[in-house]
């Protein structure tokens, strides 16, 4: 119900638990898609655990401390992004996304992430939005760099992903960034 | 950020952290206006007030059980209407509102609520809506009549306004009713 | 343990947890009884149940928000009457009652009730009380009218009941009317 | 509003926020009296401190873990007494009380035990109430040793009194002693 | 990993999360042992009960209100000792206590009461430290008896045991009493 | 009172109330070198904060969720050291860590550090270990240099520190290197 509009063709809506199922098919459809960087994918079995998650996800928008949206093109639920957490003291937050497979090459995310980047910044006032992608998560790592981040580190075995642990790599921008970027493309 | 879309010219906006400065200056810009009908407006002396009612508003809509969002009139902040509960096992909600002086005799407020309905009744699946208006209310009354609620009852008593009670009229839509309406005239 | 004195013969009493196996035994008896106008009695399968539900009605009495008391009748549990909650802003409340079948007809809810309205009106100091009654549940309709309430409308598919809606019958009853009652018939 | 009946006399009320300037001012006009022998009166310094602590309380009955009343002789508020805890595991609780000045020597004490034990051994099924005075408070050791209770030991420095520590006796009564006890004498 | 150095054989270590599987195998291992006075060992049934009770012990000691330690005896876990609660108004708290068999006859108890003997009168603060011992637990009484500590009385039936009361004999030891003693004999 | 011993020399104690007035003192008498690099000091303006702060940290030990601790140089409270969090899902934490000025250049934060390691990989089973550094804090950055953490990475703007930001240097730690660590030279 309630939107982020992102443009004409993407919205950004908060989830509710009227959206359970809805969420839950769009996971299960694409489950060998995701679970190849999600840890949790495996972990869902029923759309009757959004029932607990949901909730918690809306606790932290009223919390102030970030949100969990679904992206919806063309009004088709088509993946998920969010802000994890927002750290008051620095100002600073990190932004998770996903997409299913048949919404990959469409510029979906990046245009996401790129109306996210001015909430943050102009609506927020945050200094600083990092993005951690899987190293060899490839199309993941292309929307900060697409954006113009600056990959800032590579963090060893940052995340277990069924039982494996791989590299993430950190990408950060700035306020001052945003503000002087020169060129966007979307894809 | 996140606002449900009413029309070209409307948007109903959850209230955030940020907005407490902004809800606070329309409030205090439309005392007198305002005071008439609603008993809560000269306890509020402070936009600080609104860091704790917020997230009072966040939560409840966190809960499943109402939410409280503000009116974007052409991107201008005019009022406010929300759910204010939801009645689950019963299935139904009640609706309350306010509008600014300024943005009065528009159609802000029916087409608001109008909007509000068919969430109600297609998106929730609720099964009544009730409005509740101050008998002398003759411009919250015209709401509910523009759009073909029925007068249900007048509530005694019903509610106190700086140590008056004043009566209620009771107004109500139901799903079956507002699937079969007719016509509507925003004004 | 704790109990409202109406008379001689009836007792108001606060439900603690001692209390579960009679009160379950008492809606148990009568379910064909109370589920003709009551929602939940199908729900109710084990005493077990009520040692979730009394500590939140307690919980209620000492939130200063309404209480559920047992009704007994020459020591006897044979019904239910409480405050559903207390609107302090608006001096308002609504009482919400049932009784076992074999104690109708004996006057027991309305005195009931005529000793809550002297409570609510001369010890918290309200101003006004309401009872609901689903239209066609004469039995308790006859309540409010025999003490003197006004109807004050009808609230059109207000409750649910195993699937079905229907409407109830609002009565009031304001402290000034109450101070100046001329009559009562206990039956 | 709610009361256990002792007696034609004595009632034991539960203490609800609207007896908050009642019990202020039987503490206020107890002040030396009272403070003889209770730690917690010189903290007593406004009738407002009660709108806290009286919810904590009902809170703890709520819990079903003990209570706290209001003892009323012939409807005036003269003394307090309750149950600290209920343990019940080992079946066991401690009675704690004490009486405004004026109405010392009535037996009204005596009679709000001899209920309570019943209440505890009949009712909530334990096994032994336990009373502790200190040692010099002789009124309230006479209260334990007209009911027959035994002394079972003296807590050394058992409780703090203004920076003093002084010893308490403990008195206990068992359910297969109150069931076989012969005499009893009001006062 | 947090430790209390009773001396160099003894460690009286929190108990965190990590510590479930160890504590519940000494447990296991001395049912018949640990039975006989503890009425909660037919209970322990699986170490995954711990994963509840652990950070339940924790939370006590966060609130400033006692403690549960594993007693270490050269590196093994083989009992556990802790104050059951800290009566901050009457600086007093009460010290419990459990063996494992082959632990018993080392003085690893009577060193490690000691030890919070210092600690609660030395460090807390404390005036007065009680222990409570079955009356026919001559292992356990002889610890405060070995410390010095005084018999203040003997609670009947203070404890339930498997359906069965058994007597407690009441230790008092004061803080003058301790910066006093003339020996101790650690076995 | 509860210590992880490091050596002879240094012990990390959990923070108690009791605590409160003696950590104090350490902040306060370190104000100038402590606020180069932390910026909280300039908030901590009376001993009763901690009050309120300590309690925090112990729920957060309680929760399993990592610690603070004081770390005491021969019985003297010279600095701090904790876990921020706990990562489970992906095995990992971060160290953070101050000293009092005249505690520096002895090599306890090294040691310190060097215990808390083997206390994740080998207590907790963590796969990974943080500690982030400001860029120009060449004393703070020593400590993991010398432990043979790997830099992984520069946080642009990662830290606000009175209304400037400046970068974080981001060190790591994985458990098999430091199962295949060569040296160790404390300073």
């Amino acid at each position: 119900m309630f939107t982020f509009k992102v443009d004409e063709e993407i919205e950004l809506q908060l989830f509710q638990l009227k959206d359970c199922k809805e969420l839950y098919r769009m996971v299960d459809t694409n489950r060998s898609h995701l679970r190849e960087w999600l840890g949790w994918v495996d972990d869902m079995t029923s759309p009757y655990q959004y029932e607990t998650i949901i909730p918690v996800w809306l606790k932290q928008f009223a919390d102030n401390n970030g949100f969990n949206t679904g992206i919806r093109y063309q009004g088709e639920l088509v993946g998920s992004i969010g802000f994890h957490y927002i750290d008051w003291r620095n100002r600073h937050t990190t932004i998770g996304y996903y997409l299913a497979k048949n919404a990959v090459g469409k510029g979906i995310m990046t245009r996401s992430v790129r109306a996210l980047l001015d909430y943050a910044f102009y609506e927020l006032g945050l200094n600083r939005v990092e993005i951690r992608c899987g190293e060899y998560n490839l199309k993941s790592r292309a929307i900060p760099e697409r954006l113009g981040f600056t990959i800032e580190g590579r963090i060893r075995d940052g995340e277990a992903l069924y039982n494996n642990f791989h590299d993430l790599i950190v990408y950060g921008m700035l306020t001052r960034e945003w503000n002087n970027r020169t060129a966007y493309k979307p894809y």
